[in-house]
């Protein structure tokens, strides 16, 4: 029987241009849901686990939309509750070469950053769980939210679940104050701890010395530095970096490095012609956890996770529609794109 | 020079599939821009009139392409401020035949809900105007908004300047109750008034005699008694009322009445297949508009304002895209729609 | 907790040129899917019952593409098998004015057509079943579904489910007297008996006296007859027959009549402007499912069955995307069609 | 062997927004090509004849188009020169309901237009030919086409062949007066005449009496006694008129009259639902070259004629792709547009 | 006058997505027809050639649309049949950087598959014929079409035309076995010989040695060590190879070979950044096909064929649709893709 | 209050195929607006600069779209002639990899080629505004617009204004020879002459020597020496010069130069993943006319108008939709392309 994981956060209405226009080109805009936690539960769904996902989206038709959404890709909505004003939305534009990709949130009082605590009965929802998931997103949408993601993580640890943790910070949700603070509470209960390369700074100003991300070289042994010191901070089992050099827009290099037992692995290092960039680090995050769930090495798990977000980015839209086959073969070195007939 | 025309309210950025698929079918939707007043003012700048738009829309690319679509339409945006948290939405699905179109709003804390009074200065916006129009989605949209309006018409009223209101009653915004007390204190001020055929009994309790609406008979006695009563009740100088006879989302019958000096005048029925039916109200104030300040008379003016709201129909999205011939060409009664060569 | 359906039959790819185009104009098709009983089964689904769809599919993307669009409709797929060579294909090309609609089957060696009889388990698939339905097109796909039939009726008799069919003959799949044969065989565990004004004629050789299909009219008194006759010689317990007035393809009357306890009741009769067509009796069998299986009285039940697929007829694609209310809305007279907003 | 058709004419780029957009409001335009000639060219080779369309076309990519589009549809495009400037355009925006469709022409200085008389050699062109279909649009292109239309028709009597011409007055390429002298010079090689309702006026003066056009109300005799003037004046072996009822851009009622030995026969009349109304008269055209050709007497004629055009109605674009059995279903009765699987 | 060609094989419906969805995400598919030797015949007859294709379709509309698209490119269709019970189909998703592409294929009992060898007239077909062309798919098919191909291939010896044939191994068609024997069988006939780098080995166990093909290195002496294997265990005149390095799905090299005489010639390598790889082996046949008819020396082929089959990589589906004057400007250096005004 | 800046030459209607189709492959055209000098009116208006655009296009509604669309971007249209026979076409099929993008033109007798010098008031024009830009196309029209040219630099000079030129050489509009003549004439009015790599030899014979443009290879000493004799030639303030190297249709380097007081300074160069490369030139010119009007030094204002066209390469269409804080942030140095959250 599959693997239960629950993952709780925002979904969003997601609308982007056609291609490559601008905003004021377009006349019509792709319509998708995304969010952290839903794309992990959505990728972890596709790889066989039984996945739930934790929200609440309003009961109007864009609300049956993302209930439909997920069902479709196999999610277990039980828990996603109805009601409240809205659903949140951002525009996407997704830029090219030297031109940067844009996002615009329309997320203030959705319904899940207005809903109460005791409308989420966690001890029900990880009866049967093995595996939580959330992200820094989550407590930063209200403070409700903080509460609720303090009582999911107890709940969660009390039934003996294991946590895992995007830190995912976004400047325009709160403070680097109020995130640092809120955070060093959630942290002690989260066993597995997810970043990219500003995050552990950005939160906790943990930073990765002689770093320059913005000229895309990367430091090895500075994000080892990094991995080690939220380790052993927090008392994670498990901390994971994802490591971008963003070229451009349009042309990425990819990998990630794990930590355990005061050990580091990297993956090996895909150069990525973009289709579809957002989304990457969740779909990084879902790899990680199916890998950890299945019991695989520290080297295994980080070239698993990487692959799959590496087949992430030449998705359209933010959900990694991958099988476990898929990433396989990629981790395992067949990087070539020869037709498969 | 061209007469000049302010008109006051939100403007939304409208989502629909394409087609007549259902929201739970679509992928995309269609990108447009609408609002009461803007589709008015765009109407208006269309006929060649100096149309000015009074809102307040975001700093973001969304926002951009609020005043680019404007521009395009020729309409003055040098009074549509900037700023404010987001941009109102509504999703709209169109219906066809026995299936009603629906519309989604998500429209509260928009900028212009938002805004201050202190950020119009009505006496610079009224300057050199001839007329001003808005409705009554306006003051319903927050209690600035109520402050605003009340500010707007004594501004036009010092500054001789005509004032049109659409009582455009809407059940999500406000309660009758709240409608009827604040509609009742603006619309001394008011000219013109615009109702459909369910507003004067939604908002102000008058009622159309022995008519049912939803059978779609109209009874054209009961509809000069409600004109003949809001008229004296108010002192407005003109009363016009739209006739829908809603045969199927399809296909409708259009007509309208317009009330002065104890005087009615119907326009000719047109049977309208329909491309788009929202915007139909604003298009017949718009060609109203057109019409009195071109001094047309009563029956002139009537047959204007129906023609153009029947164009209306027929164009998708909300803006009446319609020049002054073609709005003159089916009055004069070419209605056959053969193919100008 | 929600009653349960169970609907067994084909599954097929349905691709149509966009709008009105010719096959020969299209450089692209629409993707959907589509099937007598799948879309029953989605119908009843959407209205909140427990429905699961019996068939098989193979195991690459597209028939992964079956099961996500069946789940995203809320439709159980756990009796779905995966296998087999291929998913049956039709294209369909629509129709407008005098112009027919044309459908091209391309079905032949499907996966559910070549599935055995021993891949089935009957009894576990009825367990916790209250409704069967299937119609006349599963046992025209081969001597292995002719089989499957008799022994689905067998186990759904055995275990107290109620048994609907929808005789749908498809003169390509089957002769007339091989239809005969089979469906006599059949029908004796048949609750209730659907059919439109062809069927009863081409199956079981029972004519609707007096009636020219072509042209049109219909005789109420001869589709009584015919529903009569249906009922006696099978012991059905309700026959309920779809009444469509061609007036072109874009125009089509339509009513129902139901036969129960030697007494006919006939709906309202709709004109349509039609979206599409196609899955139109479908709709109604799955309309006139929900409302017995609501207990609702002849009148009622027949309303429902009615004003559903009247909705149908204004919705792309086969599936009938609509909830109890929009249902019991139009069922209740509301057939204005006006905006809901 | 097909018997073997040569048409003669311009070939346009037709570009028109999708749907029903305003040309103002498309950033994208549907390309085909249409012309008088070759859309009778098209339609008889899709009914099994052996048709050529002689023209001239640039040699650039889009001139290539246009040959590809022919031979698509099995036309013989041995005589289509290649060479020139450039190739005409004519932008159409598709009306509805009371909203008129609009054409905007850009063909001035085209290759046909500036053709050479010594670029055509009507023997080779003619030799084994049965029958020459041409326009008034034709001459009207420029004084060479005026002369070629003459050598064309003089050389084609020589040949044996059968002339058909489609007045198709066109009041931005010539003067009335202008038209009739030239009309008038070329009439008598003609021996199928075909007109619409205001063609005879346009070109010769001759009036269809006691009739309103723009009323839509349609007098069978004063028709009739057009195409008896035509017939006497010019002494054409038949006169066909086509009589359109416009009661909207959207539903035109659609008749013909054929005129032959002194006697009139009327077809049908169809109320049509239209997609695509340009290239209606065309398909007439073609519908009844067909019938003549093959032998029909006056009334099938003039039903092949009318059902083919009928259908031209439903289909996208100017090319009426229909078959010689569809035509013959629909002239033969079944109107009812119901799904032929 | 043009050389004539004759190719014989399989065309199939090709379904895929719009540009990088992948399947579950589609919810259209762009449609075209494809097929090895129908691609050759489209490149061929747009080099001006005289190239007719031999298959066999079903009589409905989209086996019209094969012919349609068939003329459009000017190939003869003559001797393509009409019949059978069904179109092959495929269903291609579009891979992306690390992303393979992917093919399902629906093409068992096409047909062309269930075609009889006496449905065609080999003498007829060969008549007036100055080149044949078939693949390793042809045989594949059917027993049938593995006599069809024996028959043809002496027809065209008797008829003195010459005979190419590319290897084209497809593992879902036959095993190795299968192919081995029946190839070898048929090889003798077989003036020119072309083969990717695995065919060889696939289909007569002949290894490229010291090659991995799934690593991207090419060693030059190991292909020309198989080209000489080819040509001296068969007597072709001529062996070809393309030289394919796939970097990612997006990125490949692209070159080729070509052994005559106990020499071999290397084209120029190309980075190709593709659009659409589909065809690309058809495009080199043809490109080669072309040079040779056409007298070039070796050198020159290859560089025709490598230049031809690099533009079609930038070319949206199978067709490659180019003049020789544009691979005559690659093979020539200018590789810029600067604009040409 | 913004600058004013006069821009003044042909506006057309650009159409393409969508994405990488070609013509033959086309059945739709993505519609907009393009012209050298145009592209820059909409580029500086973007930037805020008060920029008006002076041409003619006809009074049908595909003018209208033209001045819809300058309006919505801003541009000054006050001085938009309306009247003339047509709008200027030209088609661009969009190049990929080593197939070249390619342009038809279909320019002849536009408006504005035929307008006559008394339709402009250039003092009227020239009144209040800072700046001219020009480019060789205008003159290149017709013997008027030579005319035209001459009397705008006159008037110009005459109101204080600085003149921009981009030569802007087109073949198909003229010989080398005529340009030569008329561009001597008009140069000496000019401040700022802009080019590309190969204007300044076709034009003025001016050769960059030791360049081979189609190999790519660049030399910096080669492209001042022609820019110093540029600007000691015709006593220019400025010459600048972009630096394209077309590594194929998909990839380019690119760069400039600017030129003054003897010495010259050259922009970091960008490779660029194309999006849509025609309009770069006029985004450098642009880019160029924002620096100098704003003062900015050599170094600074090469860097802005590089950056600016390095963006414009990734926007679909001619128009740079750019604002000035995007091109200073890539100009400062920030070309990662990571999102903008």
């Amino acid at each position: 029987m599959a693997k239960r994981v629950i993952t709780f956060g925002e979904i969003m209405l997601r609308l982007n241009p056609p291609g490559y226009l601008r905003f004021v080109q377009a006349d019509e805009l792709k319509m998708s849901f995304a969010g952290g936690e839903a794309n992990v539960a959505v990728s972890l769904a596709n790889y066989g686990l039984d996945a739930a996902f934790v929200s609440k989206v309003p009961t109007h038709e864009i609300g049956d939309c993302v209930v439909r959404e997920l069902r479709k890709n196999g999610v277990d909505t039980k828990y996603l509750l109805r009601g409240g004003d809205r659903l949140g939305v951002f525009y996407l534009e997704k830029g090219a070469s030297q031109r940067a990709s844009k996002v615009i949130y329309d997320r203030a009082n959705s319904a899940i950053a207005q809903a109460k605590p005791d409308e989420f009965d966690w001890d029900a929802i990880f009866h049967g769980a093995d595996w939580f998931h959330w992200t820094g997103i989550t407590p930063a949408l209200s403070q409700n939210m903080q509460l609720c993601c303090l009582e999911a993580c107890k709940a969660a640890k009390a039934n003996g679940v294991t946590i895992s943790c995007d830190l995912n910070y976004r400047k325009k949700l709160w403070s680097r104050g109020e995130a640092r603070e809120c955070m060093t509470r959630l942290m002690p209960y989260v066993d597995v701890i997810i970043a990219n390369e500003e995050d552990a700074q950005d939160v906790f100003g943990i930073s990765a010395a002689h770093t320059d991300v913005s000229g895309g070289k990367l430091d090895r042994e500075a994000y080892i530095d990094v991995a080690r010191q939220l380790s052993e901070r927090f008392g994670a089992r498990y901390v994971a970096i994802t490591l971008r050099t963003s070229l451009s827009a349009t042309d990425n290099r990819w990998a990630g490095l794990i930590y355990s037992d005061a050990e580091a692995r990297f993956s090996r290092e895909y150069l990525i012609h973009i289709v579809d960039r957002v989304g990457g680090g969740d779909s990084f995050g879902a790899g990680l956890i199916y890998s950890l769930m299945n019991g695989m090495d520290k080297q295994s798990a980080i070239d698993f996770a990487v692959a799959a977000s590496c087949l992430k980015h030449t998705i359209e839209y933010d959900f990694n529609l991958v099988s476990v086959d898929e990433v396989k073969a990629l981790a395992g070195g067949n990087a070539s794109g020869r037709v498969q007939r």
